[in-house]
Protein backbone atom coordinates (compact mmCIF):
# COMPACT_ATOMS: atom_id res chain seq x y z
CA UNK A 1 0.00 0.00 0.00
CA UNK A 2 1.26 3.40 -1.23
CA UNK A 3 1.21 6.78 0.73
CA UNK A 4 -1.73 8.03 -0.72
CA UNK A 5 -4.08 4.59 -0.35
CA UNK A 6 -3.42 4.81 2.84
CA UNK A 7 -4.10 8.86 3.77
CA UNK A 8 -7.31 7.90 1.40
CA UNK A 9 -8.37 4.98 3.61
CA UNK A 10 -7.93 7.25 6.87
CA UNK A 11 -10.25 9.39 5.59
CA UNK A 12 -12.54 7.65 4.20
CA UNK A 13 -13.10 5.56 7.33
CA UNK A 14 -12.76 8.29 9.40
CA UNK A 15 -10.24 6.74 11.59
CA UNK A 16 -6.53 5.99 12.15
CA UNK A 17 -6.90 3.29 14.38
CA UNK A 18 -4.81 -0.11 14.22
CA UNK A 19 -5.85 -3.28 15.97
CA UNK A 20 -2.78 -5.47 17.60
CA UNK A 21 -3.77 -9.11 16.93
CA UNK A 22 -1.92 -9.90 20.12
CA UNK A 23 -3.60 -13.09 20.81
CA UNK A 24 -2.52 -15.33 23.77
CA UNK A 25 -4.45 -18.34 24.80
CA UNK A 26 -4.18 -17.48 28.22
CA UNK A 27 -6.83 -14.28 28.04
CA UNK A 28 -9.08 -15.59 25.06
CA UNK A 29 -12.35 -16.42 26.32
CA UNK A 30 -12.37 -20.12 27.43
CA UNK A 31 -14.84 -21.59 24.90
CA UNK A 32 -12.47 -20.35 21.90
CA UNK A 33 -9.90 -23.19 23.17
CA UNK A 34 -12.01 -26.28 22.12
CA UNK A 35 -11.42 -25.15 18.64
CA UNK A 36 -8.97 -26.75 16.44
CA UNK A 37 -7.24 -23.71 15.25
CA UNK A 38 -8.11 -21.26 18.43
CA UNK A 39 -5.64 -18.49 17.73
CA UNK A 40 -6.92 -18.11 14.26
CA UNK A 41 -11.07 -18.19 15.19
CA UNK A 42 -10.61 -16.06 17.74
CA UNK A 43 -8.36 -13.53 15.11
CA UNK A 44 -11.07 -13.94 12.46
CA UNK A 45 -13.63 -13.43 14.95
CA UNK A 46 -11.78 -10.10 15.99
CA UNK A 47 -11.12 -8.53 12.68
CA UNK A 48 -14.98 -9.26 11.54
CA UNK A 49 -16.35 -7.80 14.48
CA UNK A 50 -13.54 -4.43 14.15
CA UNK A 51 -12.89 -3.93 10.78
CA UNK A 52 -14.86 -1.35 10.35
CA UNK A 53 -13.55 0.40 13.10
CA UNK A 54 -10.05 0.63 11.81
CA UNK A 55 -7.80 1.10 9.21
CA UNK A 56 -5.00 -1.50 9.99
CA UNK A 57 -4.29 -4.66 12.00
CA UNK A 58 -0.83 -5.35 14.09
CA UNK A 59 0.05 -8.92 14.25
CA UNK A 60 3.03 -9.10 17.18
CA UNK A 61 5.22 -12.08 15.96
CA UNK A 62 5.80 -13.00 19.53
CA UNK A 63 2.21 -14.19 20.41
CA UNK A 64 2.37 -16.39 17.21
CA UNK A 65 6.15 -17.85 17.70
CA UNK A 66 5.57 -19.06 21.02
CA UNK A 67 3.23 -21.76 19.72
CA UNK A 68 5.79 -23.20 17.79
CA UNK A 69 4.84 -23.84 14.20
CA UNK A 70 1.50 -23.85 15.47
CA UNK A 71 1.35 -20.11 16.19
CA UNK A 72 3.23 -19.79 12.91
CA UNK A 73 0.40 -21.46 10.68
CA UNK A 74 -2.32 -19.46 12.82
CA UNK A 75 -0.22 -16.24 11.93
CA UNK A 76 0.06 -17.52 8.08
CA UNK A 77 -4.14 -18.14 7.83
CA UNK A 78 -4.36 -14.74 9.63
CA UNK A 79 -2.39 -13.00 7.27
CA UNK A 80 -4.03 -14.98 4.67
CA UNK A 81 -7.69 -13.59 6.11
CA UNK A 82 -7.06 -10.65 6.17
CA UNK A 83 -5.65 -10.09 2.81
CA UNK A 84 -8.90 -11.92 1.43
CA UNK A 85 -11.20 -10.25 2.94
CA UNK A 86 -10.31 -7.02 3.62
CA UNK A 87 -7.74 -6.10 1.06
CA UNK A 88 -7.63 -2.05 1.93
CA UNK A 89 -6.71 -2.70 5.53
CA UNK A 90 -2.43 -1.64 5.97
CA UNK A 91 -1.14 -4.91 8.04
CA UNK A 92 2.01 -4.47 10.05
CA UNK A 93 4.30 -7.17 11.30
CA UNK A 94 5.26 -6.40 14.60
CA UNK A 95 8.23 -7.81 14.60
CA UNK A 96 11.31 -5.50 15.84
CA UNK A 97 13.55 -7.04 13.45
CA UNK A 98 17.22 -6.29 12.38
CA UNK A 99 20.39 -7.72 11.96
CA UNK A 100 23.43 -7.13 9.61
CA UNK A 101 22.80 -6.52 6.08
CA UNK A 102 22.48 -10.10 4.09
CA UNK A 103 20.42 -11.38 6.93
CA UNK A 104 18.02 -8.36 7.61
CA UNK A 105 17.46 -9.03 3.47
CA UNK A 106 16.51 -12.39 4.71
CA UNK A 107 13.99 -10.98 6.98
CA UNK A 108 13.01 -8.28 4.72
CA UNK A 109 11.96 -10.81 2.39
CA UNK A 110 10.46 -13.25 4.40
CA UNK A 111 7.96 -10.41 5.63
CA UNK A 112 7.07 -8.81 2.52
CA UNK A 113 7.91 -11.67 -0.08
CA UNK A 114 6.73 -14.87 1.65
CA UNK A 115 4.20 -12.88 3.87
CA UNK A 116 3.45 -9.78 1.13
CA UNK A 117 2.36 -7.41 4.21
CA UNK A 118 2.65 -3.91 4.02
CA UNK A 119 5.07 -3.36 6.84
CA UNK A 120 7.28 -4.61 9.59
CA UNK A 121 8.48 -2.82 12.72
CA UNK A 122 12.16 -2.78 12.83
CA UNK A 123 15.05 -2.01 15.32
CA UNK A 124 17.55 0.78 14.69
CA UNK A 125 20.36 -0.66 17.16
CA UNK A 126 22.66 -1.99 13.89
CA UNK A 127 22.19 0.81 12.19
CA UNK A 128 22.39 2.07 7.97
CA UNK A 129 22.48 -1.25 6.86
CA UNK A 130 20.21 -3.01 9.41
CA UNK A 131 17.66 -1.13 7.88
CA UNK A 132 18.13 -0.27 4.25
CA UNK A 133 17.39 -3.76 2.70
CA UNK A 134 13.42 -3.33 4.19
CA UNK A 135 13.22 -0.15 2.53
CA UNK A 136 14.17 -2.12 -1.05
CA UNK A 137 10.37 -3.13 -1.37
CA UNK A 138 8.04 -0.87 -3.36
CA UNK A 139 4.84 0.03 -1.40
CA UNK A 140 5.99 -1.47 1.13
CA UNK A 141 6.90 0.43 4.88
CA UNK A 142 9.86 0.04 7.66
CA UNK A 143 8.13 1.12 10.88
CA UNK A 144 11.06 2.21 12.97
CA UNK A 145 11.59 2.40 16.25
CA UNK A 146 11.90 5.70 17.61
CA UNK A 147 10.76 6.32 20.74
CA UNK A 148 9.12 3.29 22.42
CA UNK A 149 6.13 3.01 25.07
CA UNK A 150 7.41 1.14 28.15
CA UNK A 151 9.46 2.19 30.89
CA UNK A 152 12.81 0.93 29.71
CA UNK A 153 12.50 3.40 26.82
CA UNK A 154 14.38 5.39 29.40
CA UNK A 155 17.35 3.41 29.50
CA UNK A 156 19.04 4.51 26.63
CA UNK A 157 16.36 6.24 24.26
CA UNK A 158 17.38 9.15 26.02
CA UNK A 159 20.89 9.64 26.40
CA UNK A 160 22.28 12.86 25.30
CA UNK A 161 25.02 13.57 23.63
CA UNK A 162 27.74 16.68 23.92
CA UNK A 163 24.88 19.02 22.39
CA UNK A 164 21.92 17.89 24.07
CA UNK A 165 20.55 15.25 21.18
CA UNK A 166 19.39 12.23 22.44
CA UNK A 167 19.54 8.86 20.79
CA UNK A 168 16.36 8.90 19.49
CA UNK A 169 16.68 11.93 18.01
CA UNK A 170 19.69 10.72 16.44
CA UNK A 171 17.56 7.64 15.07
CA UNK A 172 15.05 9.68 13.43
CA UNK A 173 17.49 12.05 12.28
CA UNK A 174 19.88 9.50 11.06
CA UNK A 175 17.06 7.17 9.18
CA UNK A 176 15.87 10.51 6.94
CA UNK A 177 18.88 9.86 4.96
CA UNK A 178 17.71 6.02 4.15
CA UNK A 179 13.53 6.38 3.50
CA UNK A 180 11.60 8.45 2.74
CA UNK A 181 7.73 9.58 4.56
CA UNK A 182 6.35 7.60 1.46
CA UNK A 183 8.24 4.24 2.57
CA UNK A 184 9.88 5.03 6.47
CA UNK A 185 7.35 5.61 9.49
CA UNK A 186 8.27 5.61 13.54
CA UNK A 187 7.16 3.90 16.37
CA UNK A 188 6.87 6.44 19.29
CA UNK A 189 4.70 5.54 22.19
CA UNK A 190 1.33 7.71 23.22
CA UNK A 191 2.97 7.15 26.79
CA UNK A 192 5.44 9.61 25.46
CA UNK A 193 3.01 12.37 25.28
CA UNK A 194 4.04 15.83 25.22
CA UNK A 195 7.48 14.63 23.11
CA UNK A 196 5.47 14.27 20.10
CA UNK A 197 5.81 18.16 19.42
CA UNK A 198 9.27 17.99 19.75
CA UNK A 199 9.32 14.62 17.33
CA UNK A 200 7.43 16.58 14.59
CA UNK A 201 10.11 19.02 14.30
CA UNK A 202 12.13 16.07 13.41
CA UNK A 203 10.14 14.37 11.10
CA UNK A 204 7.08 16.55 10.09
CA UNK A 205 5.78 14.26 7.68
CA UNK A 206 6.57 10.41 8.20
CA UNK A 207 3.65 8.71 9.51
CA UNK A 208 4.14 7.88 13.26
CA UNK A 209 2.73 3.97 14.77
CA UNK A 210 2.04 5.34 17.99
CA UNK A 211 1.33 1.83 20.87
CA UNK A 212 0.30 2.28 23.88
CA UNK A 213 -3.61 4.11 23.96
CA UNK A 214 -5.35 2.40 26.48
CA UNK A 215 -3.69 -0.41 28.72
CA UNK A 216 -0.43 1.06 28.78
CA UNK A 217 -2.47 4.34 29.87
CA UNK A 218 -1.54 7.23 26.73
CA UNK A 219 -3.38 9.67 26.37
CA UNK A 220 -5.27 9.50 22.68
CA UNK A 221 -6.03 13.35 22.80
CA UNK A 222 -2.44 14.23 23.92
CA UNK A 223 -0.96 12.48 20.92
CA UNK A 224 -3.28 13.95 18.31
CA UNK A 225 -2.65 17.64 20.43
CA UNK A 226 0.74 17.27 19.19
CA UNK A 227 1.40 14.30 16.73
CA UNK A 228 -1.22 15.35 13.92
CA UNK A 229 -0.62 16.42 10.72
CA UNK A 230 -2.59 17.64 7.73
CA UNK A 231 -2.38 13.85 5.93
CA UNK A 232 -3.28 12.67 9.67
CA UNK A 233 0.27 11.12 10.20
CA UNK A 234 -0.97 8.51 12.62
CA UNK A 235 -1.54 5.12 12.94
CA UNK A 236 -2.86 4.67 17.08
CA UNK A 237 -2.51 1.00 18.01
CA UNK A 238 -4.41 -0.57 20.85
CA UNK A 239 -4.52 -4.09 21.42
CA UNK A 240 -5.25 -5.75 24.93
CA UNK A 241 -7.78 -2.37 25.68
CA UNK A 242 -9.71 -3.68 22.32
CA UNK A 243 -9.39 -7.75 22.31
CA UNK A 244 -9.54 -8.41 25.48
CA UNK A 245 -12.71 -5.96 26.24
CA UNK A 246 -14.64 -8.98 27.22
CA UNK A 247 -14.08 -12.71 28.20
CA UNK A 248 -17.17 -14.60 27.46
CA UNK A 249 -19.52 -15.11 24.16
CA UNK A 250 -20.12 -11.79 22.98
CA UNK A 251 -16.02 -10.83 23.38
CA UNK A 252 -15.90 -10.11 19.90
CA UNK A 253 -18.94 -7.61 19.91
CA UNK A 254 -17.27 -6.02 23.16
CA UNK A 255 -14.08 -5.85 21.39
CA UNK A 256 -16.15 -3.54 18.03
CA UNK A 257 -17.79 -1.14 21.23
CA UNK A 258 -14.37 -0.13 22.03
CA UNK A 259 -12.80 -0.02 18.49
CA UNK A 260 -15.61 2.11 17.51
CA UNK A 261 -15.45 4.34 20.90
CA UNK A 262 -11.79 5.10 19.64
CA UNK A 263 -13.38 5.33 16.29
CA UNK A 264 -15.31 7.99 17.17
CA UNK A 265 -13.07 9.96 18.82
CA UNK A 266 -10.66 9.59 16.38
CA UNK A 267 -13.38 11.38 13.77
CA UNK A 268 -13.61 13.93 16.06
CA UNK A 269 -9.97 14.51 15.57
CA UNK A 270 -9.66 14.30 11.70
CA UNK A 271 -12.77 16.93 11.61
CA UNK A 272 -10.37 19.57 12.74
CA UNK A 273 -7.80 18.87 10.11
CA UNK B 1 23.61 -25.02 30.61
CA UNK B 2 25.73 -23.08 33.16
CA UNK B 3 28.54 -21.20 33.09
CA UNK B 4 30.88 -23.85 34.60
CA UNK B 5 29.68 -26.60 31.90
CA UNK B 6 30.13 -24.53 29.02
CA UNK B 7 34.31 -23.91 30.75
CA UNK B 8 34.82 -27.32 31.33
CA UNK B 9 33.78 -27.68 27.87
CA UNK B 10 35.60 -25.09 26.07
CA UNK B 11 39.00 -26.35 27.75
CA UNK B 12 38.67 -30.09 27.93
CA UNK B 13 37.51 -29.65 23.76
CA UNK B 14 40.12 -26.77 23.16
CA UNK B 15 38.31 -24.64 21.50
CA UNK B 16 35.56 -21.77 21.36
CA UNK B 17 34.13 -22.20 18.21
CA UNK B 18 30.65 -21.87 16.93
CA UNK B 19 29.39 -22.65 14.30
CA UNK B 20 26.58 -20.04 12.31
CA UNK B 21 23.97 -22.34 10.23
CA UNK B 22 23.11 -19.71 8.25
CA UNK B 23 21.33 -22.01 5.47
CA UNK B 24 20.42 -20.71 2.70
CA UNK B 25 19.38 -22.91 -0.22
CA UNK B 26 20.75 -20.45 -2.85
CA UNK B 27 24.27 -21.24 -1.78
CA UNK B 28 24.22 -24.85 -0.74
CA UNK B 29 24.85 -27.85 -3.13
CA UNK B 30 22.71 -28.15 -5.85
CA UNK B 31 21.90 -31.99 -5.47
CA UNK B 32 21.11 -31.27 -1.53
CA UNK B 33 18.01 -29.30 -3.11
CA UNK B 34 16.71 -32.84 -4.26
CA UNK B 35 16.44 -33.64 -0.64
CA UNK B 36 12.68 -33.37 0.51
CA UNK B 37 14.06 -30.92 3.57
CA UNK B 38 17.58 -29.43 2.29
CA UNK B 39 17.64 -27.02 5.11
CA UNK B 40 17.92 -30.13 7.83
CA UNK B 41 19.54 -31.98 5.08
CA UNK B 42 22.44 -29.41 4.79
CA UNK B 43 22.60 -28.66 8.51
CA UNK B 44 22.75 -32.56 9.91
CA UNK B 45 25.74 -32.76 7.41
CA UNK B 46 27.53 -29.92 8.56
CA UNK B 47 26.57 -30.71 12.38
CA UNK B 48 28.39 -34.30 12.29
CA UNK B 49 30.98 -32.88 10.02
CA UNK B 50 32.06 -30.19 12.21
CA UNK B 51 31.00 -31.14 15.73
CA UNK B 52 34.20 -32.19 16.93
CA UNK B 53 35.77 -28.84 16.93
CA UNK B 54 33.42 -26.57 17.87
CA UNK B 55 31.02 -26.23 21.63
CA UNK B 56 28.37 -24.42 20.37
CA UNK B 57 25.78 -23.66 17.14
CA UNK B 58 24.01 -20.69 16.46
CA UNK B 59 21.18 -20.66 13.83
CA UNK B 60 19.90 -17.45 12.64
CA UNK B 61 16.45 -17.36 12.53
CA UNK B 62 15.79 -15.27 9.71
CA UNK B 63 17.17 -17.54 7.51
CA UNK B 64 14.59 -19.96 8.89
CA UNK B 65 11.81 -17.34 8.76
CA UNK B 66 12.40 -16.87 5.38
CA UNK B 67 11.04 -20.41 3.99
CA UNK B 68 7.53 -19.88 6.27
CA UNK B 69 6.48 -22.87 8.30
CA UNK B 70 9.05 -25.20 5.96
CA UNK B 71 11.84 -23.06 7.45
CA UNK B 72 10.78 -23.42 10.80
CA UNK B 73 10.04 -26.85 10.49
CA UNK B 74 13.48 -27.46 9.83
CA UNK B 75 14.49 -24.90 12.63
CA UNK B 76 12.81 -27.46 15.01
CA UNK B 77 14.24 -30.47 13.61
CA UNK B 78 17.47 -28.53 13.98
CA UNK B 79 17.55 -28.05 17.25
CA UNK B 80 15.99 -31.74 18.17
CA UNK B 81 18.97 -32.99 16.49
CA UNK B 82 21.61 -31.16 18.18
CA UNK B 83 20.07 -32.09 21.40
CA UNK B 84 19.73 -35.40 20.86
CA UNK B 85 22.90 -36.13 18.98
CA UNK B 86 24.87 -33.34 20.64
CA UNK B 87 23.97 -32.95 24.32
CA UNK B 88 26.97 -30.91 25.39
CA UNK B 89 26.87 -28.12 22.44
CA UNK B 90 25.96 -24.70 23.60
CA UNK B 91 22.86 -23.61 21.48
CA UNK B 92 21.91 -19.82 20.45
CA UNK B 93 19.02 -18.85 18.77
CA UNK B 94 20.40 -15.58 16.77
CA UNK B 95 17.09 -13.97 17.19
CA UNK B 96 18.13 -10.30 18.12
CA UNK B 97 14.68 -10.03 19.58
CA UNK B 98 13.33 -7.44 22.44
CA UNK B 99 9.98 -5.26 22.94
CA UNK B 100 7.74 -4.31 25.71
CA UNK B 101 8.03 -6.64 28.94
CA UNK B 102 4.78 -8.89 28.19
CA UNK B 103 5.73 -9.18 24.87
CA UNK B 104 9.58 -9.89 25.36
CA UNK B 105 7.95 -12.72 27.96
CA UNK B 106 6.34 -14.52 25.15
CA UNK B 107 9.55 -14.20 22.87
CA UNK B 108 11.50 -15.83 25.65
CA UNK B 109 9.32 -18.65 26.31
CA UNK B 110 9.52 -19.33 22.98
CA UNK B 111 13.44 -19.52 22.89
CA UNK B 112 13.41 -21.40 26.05
CA UNK B 113 10.47 -22.70 26.48
CA UNK B 114 9.33 -23.94 23.68
CA UNK B 115 12.57 -24.87 22.16
CA UNK B 116 14.59 -25.32 25.45
CA UNK B 117 17.54 -23.55 23.33
CA UNK B 118 20.51 -22.49 25.80
CA UNK B 119 20.37 -18.77 24.66
CA UNK B 120 18.86 -15.80 22.45
CA UNK B 121 20.52 -12.87 20.98
CA UNK B 122 18.34 -9.71 22.70
CA UNK B 123 18.53 -6.02 21.11
CA UNK B 124 18.87 -3.60 23.86
CA UNK B 125 17.21 -0.64 22.64
CA UNK B 126 13.91 -0.64 24.46
CA UNK B 127 16.09 -1.36 28.00
CA UNK B 128 15.35 -3.18 30.96
CA UNK B 129 11.78 -4.20 30.43
CA UNK B 130 12.62 -5.89 27.14
CA UNK B 131 15.94 -7.56 28.53
CA UNK B 132 15.06 -8.88 32.14
CA UNK B 133 11.85 -11.46 30.92
CA UNK B 134 14.96 -13.28 29.10
CA UNK B 135 16.74 -13.42 32.23
CA UNK B 136 14.60 -15.42 34.51
CA UNK B 137 15.00 -18.26 33.26
CA UNK B 138 17.59 -21.25 35.17
CA UNK B 139 20.70 -22.17 33.25
CA UNK B 140 19.65 -19.76 30.59
CA UNK B 141 21.31 -16.71 29.15
CA UNK B 142 20.98 -13.60 27.39
CA UNK B 143 23.20 -12.45 24.45
CA UNK B 144 22.78 -8.97 24.11
CA UNK B 145 24.25 -6.36 21.38
CA UNK B 146 26.60 -4.31 22.32
CA UNK B 147 29.19 -3.60 19.48
CA UNK B 148 28.00 -5.45 16.30
CA UNK B 149 30.33 -6.12 13.08
CA UNK B 150 28.90 -4.64 10.20
CA UNK B 151 29.31 -0.81 8.70
CA UNK B 152 26.43 0.05 10.92
CA UNK B 153 27.33 -0.44 13.75
CA UNK B 154 29.06 3.06 13.04
CA UNK B 155 25.72 4.53 13.49
CA UNK B 156 24.63 5.09 17.27
CA UNK B 157 26.59 2.81 18.75
CA UNK B 158 29.67 5.14 18.80
CA UNK B 159 27.24 8.05 19.70
CA UNK B 160 29.11 9.59 22.93
CA UNK B 161 27.42 11.24 25.60
CA UNK B 162 28.55 14.35 27.57
CA UNK B 163 31.43 12.87 29.40
CA UNK B 164 32.75 10.81 26.07
CA UNK B 165 30.68 7.55 27.37
CA UNK B 166 29.80 5.86 24.13
CA UNK B 167 26.46 3.77 23.66
CA UNK B 168 27.59 0.97 23.18
CA UNK B 169 29.70 1.58 26.98
CA UNK B 170 26.42 2.50 28.39
CA UNK B 171 24.73 -0.96 27.48
CA UNK B 172 27.52 -3.11 28.93
CA UNK B 173 27.23 -0.59 32.12
CA UNK B 174 23.61 -0.61 32.66
CA UNK B 175 22.69 -3.79 31.62
CA UNK B 176 25.25 -5.45 34.49
CA UNK B 177 22.35 -4.22 36.93
CA UNK B 178 20.42 -6.63 35.09
CA UNK B 179 22.16 -9.86 34.73
CA UNK B 180 25.20 -11.28 35.77
CA UNK B 181 28.30 -13.05 34.08
CA UNK B 182 26.25 -16.85 34.33
CA UNK B 183 23.80 -15.58 32.16
CA UNK B 184 24.13 -12.19 30.11
CA UNK B 185 26.97 -12.37 27.36
CA UNK B 186 27.32 -9.49 25.22
CA UNK B 187 27.52 -9.45 21.25
CA UNK B 188 31.24 -7.93 20.06
CA UNK B 189 31.85 -8.07 16.65
CA UNK B 190 35.67 -9.41 15.58
CA UNK B 191 36.06 -6.54 13.40
CA UNK B 192 35.86 -3.79 16.05
CA UNK B 193 39.24 -5.19 16.81
CA UNK B 194 41.30 -3.37 19.66
CA UNK B 195 37.99 -2.08 20.93
CA UNK B 196 38.07 -5.48 23.12
CA UNK B 197 40.72 -3.93 25.61
CA UNK B 198 38.41 -1.49 26.07
CA UNK B 199 35.59 -3.62 26.60
CA UNK B 200 37.15 -5.80 28.43
CA UNK B 201 37.28 -2.84 30.93
CA UNK B 202 33.23 -2.82 31.50
CA UNK B 203 33.11 -6.38 31.40
CA UNK B 204 35.97 -8.32 32.48
CA UNK B 205 34.43 -11.55 33.55
CA UNK B 206 31.01 -12.06 31.01
CA UNK B 207 31.10 -14.14 27.75
CA UNK B 208 31.67 -12.23 24.87
CA UNK B 209 30.10 -13.95 21.68
CA UNK B 210 32.06 -13.01 18.54
CA UNK B 211 31.07 -12.77 15.32
CA UNK B 212 32.82 -11.33 12.16
CA UNK B 213 35.66 -13.73 11.87
CA UNK B 214 36.09 -14.93 8.58
CA UNK B 215 33.68 -13.78 5.58
CA UNK B 216 33.39 -10.41 7.26
CA UNK B 217 36.79 -9.96 8.50
CA UNK B 218 37.65 -10.19 11.93
CA UNK B 219 41.07 -11.47 12.87
CA UNK B 220 41.23 -14.44 15.37
CA UNK B 221 44.59 -13.24 17.06
CA UNK B 222 43.38 -9.53 17.58
CA UNK B 223 40.43 -10.64 19.31
CA UNK B 224 41.96 -13.09 21.61
CA UNK B 225 44.63 -10.63 22.54
CA UNK B 226 42.32 -8.10 23.35
CA UNK B 227 38.91 -10.02 25.02
CA UNK B 228 40.61 -13.40 26.01
CA UNK B 229 40.55 -14.26 30.21
CA UNK B 230 41.70 -17.03 32.36
CA UNK B 231 38.27 -18.64 31.65
CA UNK B 232 38.53 -17.95 28.05
CA UNK B 233 34.87 -15.80 27.95
CA UNK B 234 35.00 -16.14 23.79
CA UNK B 235 32.78 -17.89 22.22
CA UNK B 236 33.71 -16.96 18.75
CA UNK B 237 31.08 -17.87 15.53
CA UNK B 238 31.79 -17.85 11.93
CA UNK B 239 29.03 -18.80 9.35
CA UNK B 240 29.62 -18.51 5.74
CA UNK B 241 32.91 -19.08 6.39
CA UNK B 242 32.61 -22.85 7.21
CA UNK B 243 29.29 -23.83 6.11
CA UNK B 244 29.94 -22.87 2.17
CA UNK B 245 33.33 -23.52 2.04
CA UNK B 246 32.51 -25.98 -0.59
CA UNK B 247 30.34 -26.18 -2.86
CA UNK B 248 30.13 -29.62 -4.60
CA UNK B 249 29.42 -33.77 -2.72
CA UNK B 250 32.76 -33.27 0.25
CA UNK B 251 30.86 -29.62 1.51
CA UNK B 252 30.88 -31.41 4.78
CA UNK B 253 33.75 -32.75 4.90
CA UNK B 254 35.61 -28.96 3.62
CA UNK B 255 33.44 -27.26 6.22
CA UNK B 256 35.04 -29.22 8.49
CA UNK B 257 38.44 -28.86 7.39
CA UNK B 258 37.98 -24.59 8.14
CA UNK B 259 35.76 -25.70 11.76
CA UNK B 260 39.32 -27.76 12.32
CA UNK B 261 41.77 -25.03 10.95
CA UNK B 262 39.74 -22.58 13.23
CA UNK B 263 40.14 -25.43 16.47
CA UNK B 264 43.66 -25.51 16.37
CA UNK B 265 44.16 -22.06 16.61
CA UNK B 266 42.15 -21.79 19.35
CA UNK B 267 44.00 -24.47 20.62
CA UNK B 268 46.94 -22.30 20.78
CA UNK B 269 45.53 -19.57 22.33
CA UNK B 270 43.73 -21.65 25.46
CA UNK B 271 47.13 -23.26 25.86
CA UNK B 272 49.08 -19.75 26.65
CA UNK B 273 46.36 -19.02 29.61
Amino acid sequence: MNRKQLVEHIFTKKTFLCVGLDTDLNKVPAFILKNEDPIFTFNKRIIDATAPYCIAYKPNLAFYECYGLKGMHAFEKTIQYLKSNYPNHFIIADAKRGDIGNTSRMYAQTFFGEYDIDSVTVAPYMGEDSVKPFLEYDNKWVVLLALTSNKGSKDFQFLEDKKGTRLFEHVLTKSQEWGTPDNLMYVVGATQGRLFENIRRFVPDNFLLVPGVGAQGGSLQEVCKYGITKDCGLIVNSSRGIIYADNGESFAEEAAKKAKELQEEMEKELARL
